[in-house]
């Protein structure tokens, strides 16, 4: 290494799922919403003035801020946005886990959290999920530097209940406890009544699954106002203009379109069940996904070999070579077509794995 | 303060330029391009196919990679993208220095600098310019964990010339030389061949000014491929997907309109040339700017009397309260039509001063 490299920052970087682009593919590997956005994020599209965009962007976004306010009911003080809701974990990381002491969430969770870890060289302890993928609750309840919760969980899917995470939360009224609901909203379960009464949580959300806009990267936090105001001036510190004007034009446009979002939303609740009884029909046993994806195990054939089998026909789904779930594929809920597609040729797989077997 | 307050990472956030939005403003505070986009970046949103939200982008951005290094040709792998030249700069900062060394930039240039040093704790010294606002060579051939120039400055507008720019590479072949040129497609010279000589130079630029997308977010740097990796590899860490789909699309289409980008570029700096004559008239002075801005001080007026006296009139200009410039004032270039009437009304309150004065 050169002297110049050696004042480089070393990390392993988070490896995104892969972004296949073929006519032809079902993609169920990045837990992508299968429906296009609201017809209203369309009209919002087509009426944007494109001069404006010789203007910085309001560094507050002002207007999606107050939307999602509206929308959940809390003070814009209390809404934080962000690229995506990488973007906001990544700034929540950076304000409030300077302790020194180390954080903690789960062995088995969102893969970024230890990548963020790592990157602002913050302390952490990965308490291991039980056998059934729940968390313990002693676990979280020693000191520590902050608390990371994945509710659901990802990639397994399982949701822990409110007495769960008010106990963990009240256990540590010192630091702040994240609670990312990226797919809180397939779980009919949101924490967000919480930062109300509680002072120390802060809870994360994105558009990028039940608001079919991964492509648009918006994402936001809700909690104390002063823990949303510490946020925004890391923020400020960092990108004062985080956020294109189109982005906010969008996501305001988006949360206008309730009734979009509900049927969506509950399709994909319907799908996911439905693709839940084949599955075990089929020899699958997983917990009880809460999300727009099912974190499934074979009985008999191998992870890797309906993996690979799947990637031949161009189906596409989520293999972890990680520890305890290396057995386990990651299916991203797609349209019932879709999963008629992926059900179809899973079965193929499994019984030429069986004929092959037994020759 | 309590326990909780007490790990939060303390900050002095940066304070962007205000953004006034009224119709009938002249806004010359934040050196915004004066004419809209590309007509390709009206036709692309047009073209946009808004399903596509639904989707990740693209973790590499790769159709603005490829044309960016087409158009600076360079390899792709020595061109990074980022979400404005202020996200580009932080991950640089974040990613080339961490040697402990105080990193070197001047007292008096853009007010950011510091605000990622301190963020990540970074130490950093600010050796003066001199009386004429230029670095002098030997600040910067001590030793150091990395410099920081931009060029031309801001907000003085002056730019260091290529001989400057080479011994300070030179001198520290050990450390990471930015080369910040958000404004330097307005002053005739860009230091980008040198990245292809050097491999401690990255150069970061922005289509923010030039390419009148401020709203849309873009920046980039292009360096010596092992730079680029390593900013990657951070960026990655800290977020996979920074850029939207339309970011990536609509840089694309504005890259591909080089007319365009020539004329109004060609435009605002024969108006620059042509206020500069006014402003002389008028009783400033200035160094000589090769920016989209000018950095004026005036012999009689004080700068916070013709700031706060436009200001009623719905003119913007950009005032700094830190010392040695306490006195002068940033005026971006607009449109002709702005400028004949921000200096009718500039020569006015002159008048009025005057008059003041002499009662």
């Amino acid at each position: 290494m050169t002297k110049l490299e050696q004042n480089f920052r070393k990390v392993e970087p988070y490896v995104p799922g892969e972004q296949p682009n073929l006519s032809d593919m079902i993609k169920l590997n990045t837990n992508e919403n299968p429906y296009p956005p609201s017809p209203k994020v369309t009209q919002a599209l087509k009426d944007f003035a494109v001069d404006s965009l010789r203007l910085y962007p309001d560094p507050a976004s002002t207007d999606l801020v107050n939307a999602l306010a509206e929308k959940y009911q809390v003070r814009p003080e209390q809404v934080y946005t962000g690229v995506g809701s990488d973007d906001v974990l990544a700034i929540a990381f950076l304000t409030f886990f300077n302790s020194g002491k180390p954080i903690l969430f789960p062995d088995i969770t969102y893969s970024f959290y230890d990548v963020w870890a790592e990157l602002f060289q913050i302390p952490y302890n990965r308490p291991a999920l039980d056998d059934n993928f729940n968390l313990r609750l002693e676990d979280y309840c020693v000191e520590n530097g902050g608390v990371v919760i994945a509710n659901p969980n990802a990639p397994t899917g399982i949701k822990q209940d409110e007495a769960f995470l008010r106990s963990v939360i009240e256990a540590n009224p010192d630091v702040v406890v994240i609670i990312d609901e990226a797919y809180a909203d397939f779980s009919g379960y949101t924490a967000l009544p919480l930062v109300d009464e509680y002072e120390n949580v802060v809870v994360v959300q994105t558009f990028s699954k039940s608001r079919s806009m991964a492509g648009m990267r918006i994402g936001h936090a809700i909690g104390n106002a002063k823990l949303i105001k510490a946020m925004n001036d890391v923020r400020y510190s960092f990108n004062s203009y985080p956020m294109t004007r189109l982005s906010v034009a969008l996501g305001k446009a988006a949360l206008e379109d309730d009734a979009y979002f509900r049927a969506t939303t509950d399709r994909i609740i319907a799908t996911r069940e439905e693709t839940k009884k084949e599955l075990t029909r089929l020899g699958f046993s997983f917990g009880d996904s809460m999300t727009n994806f099912i974190f499934a195990t074979h009985e008999k054939v191998p992870a890797t070999v309906i993996f690979e089998k799947l990637r031949e026909k161009h189906i596409f789904v989520r293999h972890f070579s990680a520890e305890r779930i290396d057995n386990y594929l990651r299916i991203s809920i797609g349209t019932d077509e879709e999963m008629r597609i992926f059900l179809k040729e899973v079965e193929k797989i499994i019984k030429e794995y069986e004929i092959g077997e037994n020759v």
